[in-house]
């Protein structure tokens, strides 16, 4: 019998980073660790300077990446007592779009005293929002310039957050850093250099946020220079045009990153990826027709096809962009934890919390278990989710909330029912629009922070798309599905896997239990279901624009006031 | 100099009745006192019974009125310390449709043994409404049978609160109890019987609740037997076909009654009033063009015109029904007060109870503060104010409400001055419904518990309608309504007026302040105020009738579970 191998897996959201290592046999984890960066989200004022930030302004400092490896690794390693020998493989994933200005050799310009204080040499984070007229600009004049088909891959608009708003930006508001900078890059592929001391580029990050496709590779340079003449050579100047599909061996681990982590120098490094796109193998998901649903603050949506398609009003189709050889379609929800955040901050009586206290429950917990009592259809209530916009299938931020039925017996119970519901409603519009461009979809698969705190809402989800429902096992899926690429970059040669499908199939797990749809409780979903596309369309295709009519005016009067 | 005259107002509530004293020379109010009814609303049980009452049942005790003279009135004389002999008239208003059955002589049927165990032999508050399936017959043969005019001067449809409907339940249910009733009255013109041993019937009830109108009198024998042949002589056999205008005088006050209330033998009492109406002379107005709205729980708004007209959508139109000589139009909201009740008590979060109390206001005057800072438009948030659904202009109960306009953002106080402006938008849609049949309306004056609690509501009122609001002196304005009828009803000749605008004009008076529309936020509730009647007109006149579907689906689930 071989040798137990492991893999660590890397995984960096927005407030922290977190490594965990597994058994390359059947993905049991067997330690984890957490480090917050020092600096967190930069959004008041630059560290060390007087220089305040506007208020979309979201920022990160690169040092605290290298700050995960350095505690994060070591941590892991120490308290599994596994033999660094053993441990063929390291993957990361990373918040996207992540970016920053670097020189030549991959130093942050933020890293410089020359560029320290200026804001446009740090990192960008993903929540960064100060690039919407760049996003704006970006969408107009592609499609005056008849580039059309480009922005359809990306369900109509390229997003504020996404890498060219975000270098564009640069370039209007400090050309001198623009300038200075040999390179634009992902922090995603940023960290693996770090790691490697190779520069790569990987195939998830330039599909959904650098409008990169494996057939066509870049925009044209006509279409840079169409948006801007400075722009024409951003490529060739600033990024590099091989882009490595997922799983690919980046390089091996420097010295100096070994001696970072306590790993052996050498050890294979997977290329980047994405912290959703990770999750699709790790969910146990490598083929076709099994959609993959992080559900969390908001939901976001992924699942293979078998052919390029168009599916309007998705975030995006990339080939390789989640497994190798396939197109990979994502899609999402902009608000779903948030709606239910906001109800219990701004609209849940006291009363109602003085309950859940004497229960012992939580005030979501409490909201829940009155709301289960209920049946479909018994509130009377029926809303649209876009308290935050509509990203999927509408691609509108301007579109508001709607709670319609109200009346002097509705309880808080019910309209938390209703909210979750139109959130399920939603979901099932994505699917049908899905369904009906010609990428099946027979079932789901949930991760992310909902699936272990609302069976509720799991069970509302099954009754209203009326497919079964399963919840990937891992706790930390973002890291198992880096340490999964970590294992295929190694390759089976060396005790890891040839293919991520090879890799899913031994390393990834759902758990026993699943929702099933119930007939009756569909039944009356499909109802309302059909009175929540008949609003959607309503107030979301130009019929009844009334919401971006108050939006408009809201605005105007908040700006009178300043 | 001639000597102080007095006049006594009793006005009926649900609760309680209440007696108020004026000088008849300036209405100012000398003393007053409530007593509540023993049985208050009979909703449970019949009392000294076990017979439970269904949900939709609310009954009164008539012996309970009686109480009301007993005390109140010995009170009032006793307070002021005026001389009965310097009273001169004695006036009383009552809800309505309130009705009962009696014997030939007026006894209630439930003061006698042998009916008291019948709940049909109570008296039917207005807001009983087990009759709503006479009610929605009525409707439905009095279409078939082709008296849609007689409809048409209730705004399509007769309510099942009113006369007839409640006649006719007696009958279905209770066959013996209708048979043993000599007399079907409004509890108005029974508590006048009380006082003057003379059974009058007063233009307001019959006109505003039982579809009588001055030239064509009662609906014929041919339209009651279309309802049911065994109601066809109910008017020759129940009623009376001599219906007094307002003010005139019923009697003088029995010996017993003068016993009970410790006034003259022979005292001028007047003819019935209604609650609502009564206080249109008491605001100040006999003449058109001037609305006056009674602000509470529900808003009730009365107009007199110049010529009898069909205005869709209205609670009635009754030609003496208000001041006599004048068409009065009636209309109505059927959640005002009740919108905010609902509010603070399903959707207001502790932390703003906890504000409220630090700051030493009560919650609805916190939440009135906050949303005093907003201007117009600025919460960006539209509501259909259908709670408890839709009196004018729509006639609809299925209607529910809607709230339009939420973000992650939107905060308590957004949507408690969102539920205020809509009410104001509701008014204006039945003031400007008014307009457009030639019933003008140039301005308002407000009375009612509202006026005196919440100014924003107020000024809301005038921006939204662009009309000035003023607001009626009088604290007991039913009071000082009927007192003022007791004025005319003794006449000038004993120190009396010879009309209701007469009376209106020394007695009745507005306060100095008042509302003014702000031509800036008039300005910004014009585009709001479209965008409520595109919202109204989608979802009440059936372009989309999702809010009764989905009211109609709760139900079926509801009653499945039963």
């Amino acid at each position: 019998m071989a040798e137990k191998k492991y893999a660590i897996g890397v995984d960096f959201g927005t407030e922290s980073g977190r490594a965990a290592i597994f058994d390359v046999s059947d993905g049991r984890e067997l330690a984890t660790a957490v480090h917050p960066y020092a600096h967190g989200v930069i959004d008041d004022k630059l560290p060390d300077t007087n220089i305040s930030l506007d208020p979309d302004w979201a920022l990160q400092d690169p040092a605290d990446y290298i700050e995960v490896f350095k505690t994060t690794i070591p941590a892991v390693l120490a308290q599994s007592g596994i033999d660094p020998a053993d441990v063929i493989g390291l993957g990361i994933d990373f918040t996207a779009c992540t970016m920053l200005p670097t020189t030549a050799d991959g130093t942050p310009l933020c890293f410089l005293a020359e560029w320290r204080p200026n804001p446009h040499a740090w990192v960008k984070l993903w929540k960064h929002h100060a690039a919407q007229p760049e996003a704006n600009e970006l969408n107009a004049r592609a499609r005056a310039a008849g580039f059309d088909d480009l922005l359809e891959r990306y369900g109509g608009k390229i997003s504020s957050e996404w890498f060219f708003p975000k270098a564009w930006q640069i370039l209007n508001e400090a050309p001198e850093v623009y300038e200075a900078a040999d390179c634009l890059i992902e922090a995603a592929d940023w960290v693996v250099w770090q790691l490697t001391g190779i520069e790569t580029r990987n195939s998830c990050t330039a599909g959904y946020k650098a409008m990169w496709s494996k057939r066509q590779g870049f925009p044209s340079n006509a279409f840079f220079r169409a948006l801007d003449p400075r722009l024409e050579h951003i490529v060739d100047e600033k990024m590099k045009r091989e882009i490595l599909p997922l799983g690919a061996r980046a390089g091996g681990l420097t010295e100096e990153a070994a001696a970072w982590t306590g790993l052996q120098p050498g050890t294979a490094v997977a290329v980047a990826n994405v912290d959703a796109h990770v999750a699709v193998p790790a969910a146990t998901v490598s083929e076709p027709g099994r959609m993959v649903i992080i559900m969390g603050t908001s939901n976001c949506h992924m699942v293979l096809g078998t052919e390029d398609r168009s599916v309007p009003g998705m975030c995006g189709v990339v080939e390789d962009g989640i497994i190798a050889g396939l197109p990979g379609f994502e899609a999402g929800q902009s608000c779903v934890g948030d709606h239910f955040a906001w109800f219990v901050e701004n609209a849940v009586p006291a009363a109602y919390e003085h309950a859940a206290r004497a229960a012992g429950l939580g005030i979501h917990e409490y909201l829940e278990a009155k709301a289960a009592e209920q049946a479909a259809g018994e509130s009377g209530l029926l809303a649209l989710d876009w308290w935050n916009g509509n990203r999927s299938v509408l691609v509108d931020v301007d579109l508001t909330g709607l709670m319609l039925g109200l009346t002097l017996a509705t309880k808080p119970e019910d309209i938390y029912r209703a909210l979750i519901e139109a959130t399920a409603f939603g979901t099932r519009l994505i699917i049908e629009t899905f369904k009906a461009n010609g990428v099946p979809v027979n079932e789901i698969i949930a991760t992310g922070g909902l699936p272990n705190r609302n069976k509720l809402l799991m069970q509302i989800y099954a009754d209203v798309t009326g497919l079964p429902i399963f919840v990937a096992e891992a706790a930390q899926i973002g890291a198992l599905g880096s340490a999964m690429h970590g294992t295929v970059a190694a390759g089976a040669a060396a005790g890891g896997y040839d293919s991520i499908k090879q890799a899913s199939q031994h390393m990834a797990r759902l758990r026993d239990e699943h929702y099933e749809p119930v007939p009756e409780q569909h039944a009356v979903y499909e109802q309302l279901y059909a009175e929540y596309v008949r609003l959607h369309d309503t107030f979301g295709r130009g019929e009844n624009d009334v919401m971006k009519r108050l939006k408009a005016l809201r605005a105007r009067i908040k700006a009178r006031q300043v």
